[in-house]
């Protein structure tokens, strides 16, 4: 190894640090640009000024840079109902739900969430691995529920209802002109919910 | 054209009226024995004893002998909830669409039926095809509830649950012990969403 290499390899450890966030925008950046399939690895890696060696020590594949994170949704959204206390209704354990992913839902990650979200929508492959992840979050909160011991007939009606919830506030917080929280918002879903519900079985 | 050529036109055309029905049961079997991916048209024609061009006047492609239809469903589900008449609520809306589409899924089906599930159980892009024709679904719902003049919250909540009876229900119906009426067993799972639906806010 030359010292000149040496010196680049401590360059590139310096910036470890942060090299999946810069993966990811320079990944998405591409991905608007060029559109989803035409981007290649080698080009998202020396977009972020990184190796492809380092792109894939963060990412299995380009897809993944959109769909990763996923094990830590199903695990705040599965103890957020299954740890809800108090006088909680299956309702109010959705709500506990959404104030625990909001954490990952932090006003400084809108950009990039809204640039994911017009990458996903140009593609209907993309489209479909949405559905999966929406199906994959649903049976998350399904299982929190059935911690709970609620019967199955409840766990799944309660885990659809979560999932309903969780993609309209994920959506009214995505939107181009939102400014306000994803916790203020998750009430507001709530209280619609809640009014919703109630009016199932009701004479129209 | 030879005489004998002209023959087997004829015999070909006197078979016709089945062929979508042939094409069908061949396919499956196909998918089944060979894997989805590994099959073709030709082998699909073959099999059923008609030309790829035949397959071609029934089905745009091999997937659409397992997604075909879907309009009709669409159709029945959409005018079933809109046309539901008498002291109806939401969820009563929901069960007269459920008898709608019970045409659909007639005994004489649910062999055709659990082959088309174990084919799609086995294939991963299948089973997110599964899940869009399930958000298809779920949105013609909200369409026939959209029609009733229900509150937009009302209908994203109504819609969900609809898809959700419905696929309960087609659950149950494709069991391989099972031998009732999907009617029945869209009354026992209405019940049960009645009963689950009003236990949401109830602290448990």
């Amino acid at each position: 190894m030359t010292p000149g290499a040496i010196t680049y390899t401590r360059v590139m450890s310096r910036w470890e640090p942060n090299a999946r966030v810069r993966l990811e925008r320079a990944a998405l950046d591409l991905f608007v640009e060029r559109g989803y399939d035409a981007t290649t690895v080698a080009e998202i890696a020396e977009r972020a000024g990184l190796t492809k060696r380092t792109f894939f020590r963060h990412f299995t594949d380009k897809r993944e840079v959109l769909f990763g994170g996923q094990e830590i949704m199903i695990r705040l959204l599965v103890d957020g109902i299954a740890g809800a206390r108090g006088l909680t209704t299956p309702l109010d354990a959705i709500g506990a739900a959404l104030e625990a992913v909001a954490s990952v839902f932090d006003l400084d990650r809108l950009d990039v969430v809204r640039q994911r979200q017009t990458v996903i929508d140009a593609n209907v492959e993309l489209r479909e691995r949405e559905l999966l992840k929406g199906a994959t979050l649903s049976a998350a909160m399904a299982e929190g529920f059935r911690q709970r011991g609620l019967s199955e007939s409840v766990v799944n009606v309660a885990a659809q209802l979560g999932q309903l919830a969780l993609h309209s506030t994920f959506v009214r917080w995505a939107r181009p002109d939102n400014e306000r929280k994803f916790t203020d918002l998750a009430q507001e879903t709530l209280a619609e919910l809640k009014a919703a519900t109630a009016a199932l079985d009701s004479t129209e």
